[in-house]
């Protein structure tokens, strides 16, 4: 945990925080807080800061907030991703959130199995909790927008014109000669495909909906390697 | 498994291959490969290309290896790495070689933990079994070596000049100002700290040895996705 995450109803006074559960046991049991001790905390949505831990005991810490610097710019890229195996989808999920990615969207693709679409990890619970993990290990406030698209071709020819229009539409396709440009601030829609890649139809889908397809090298990268490289060549701030 | 990884022992002639344990277990129940089915596969240390299935039962697995390629070009990076948590640990192997690096040199470091040093996972046999699962799935062939150092400074300082003399050295550092550029095929050393990061003075140190400092960008990434941005920025080829 690298930020104390706050959320607006932990706040007992205007800048006294009393948290309890998870993050109280970590603060007590993992980082052993002592009153006086200093943490970095931030307000979900809102400015980081400082927490000043009051008082810890067997069932809550109390905290006094002070806020210093707004949170990290987003990456300005929305990455659209063939829904993974579950594991993988949660490391994804951990990578392009704390690389600074604002909005997922996981798409239908052949060569995603269909029972992908009904795990548990799926649901509203289980990925706002990961999102916070996410937020609390990159420091960063701001919460994702997660989506699902459970239909390739309709998303891309009707829904995706309206999300982040004039981005630049790039697809990762092993095999591709182009490498991957520095867009340098510029907003991105990234494609990434499923394990095994898109079929050579889907593939010829993007190209001709606009997408250019860019290389991924010379080694075939698991998921979430791929995701954090992309990213990390299409941002020049890594 | 995207690559069948073939050793010189399980030839039982000039071309065909006995695989049994693991990849037979792979190949017969996951894979679920019929006779004439032609998988991509590559000789450890050797030529990668296909093999054809002859025979597959209960016990064992026999197929016709014919070579076609030699293995993708490494990654001319070598990575001197403060020694992760287990699970760190596995992932950054994982990563690392799936992304083409040939040498990784685990360093000691002030915040590195003296149970990390305990752990099963620094076993030959561990390491051997992940660099082979790693192989498989970026469809190489050439082992990588590691490393261990349990002293930091006398490493920088005694061994470091006769790894990769001549390499560009680079490492990580949280807020430093400049980007990582684009070595572009040349051989870098790419230094990488633990969580929390390398102490001042251990940075201190590694600037005083010819590193340049470059920052991971405004959120803190967790070390394998540090590393796969890392090594991402300095390859032109992702």
């Amino acid at each position: 945990m690298n930020l104390l995450l706050l959320d607006e109803q932990d706040f007992i006074s205007s800048d006294v925080v009393r948290v309890s559960g998870r993050r109280h046991d970590q603060l007590r049991n993992v980082i052993k807080v002592h009153p006086g001790k200093l943490c970095r905390a931030g307000v979900l949505g809102g400015m980081r800061g400082h927490a000043e831990v009051l008082s810890c005991d067997e069932k809550e810490t109390l905290l006094r907030f002070t806020a210093e610097d707004a949170p990290p710019p987003p990456l300005p890229v929305t990455l659209l991703i063939a829904l993974p195996r579950p594991q993988t989808y949660t490391k994804v999920l951990n990578c392009a959130v704390e690389m600074g990615v604002k909005r997922i969207d996981f798409i239908n693709s052949f060569k995603v199995e269909k029972s992908f679409w009904q795990g548990s990890r799926l649901k509203e619970e289980y990925i706002e909790n990961e999102l916070r993990l996410a937020l609390e290990q990159c420091a960063d406030t701001i919460l994702p927008e997660i989506h699902f698209h459970t239909r390739f071709k309709p998303f891309i020819e009707d829904e995706l014109p309206e999300i982040s229009p004039g981005a630049a539409r790039i697809a990762g396709i092993p095999g591709a000669d182009s490498v991957p440009e520095d867009f340098a601030g510029k907003p991105v829609l990234l494609a990434v495909g499923p394990e095994g890649g898109f079929t050579d139809y889907e593939n010829d889908f993007l190209l001709a909906n606009g997408f250019t397809g860019v290389g991924l090298g010379p080694h075939i990268l698991r998921t979430e390697f791929a995701v954090a490289a992309l990213l990390a060549r299409l941002s020049v701030r890594i």
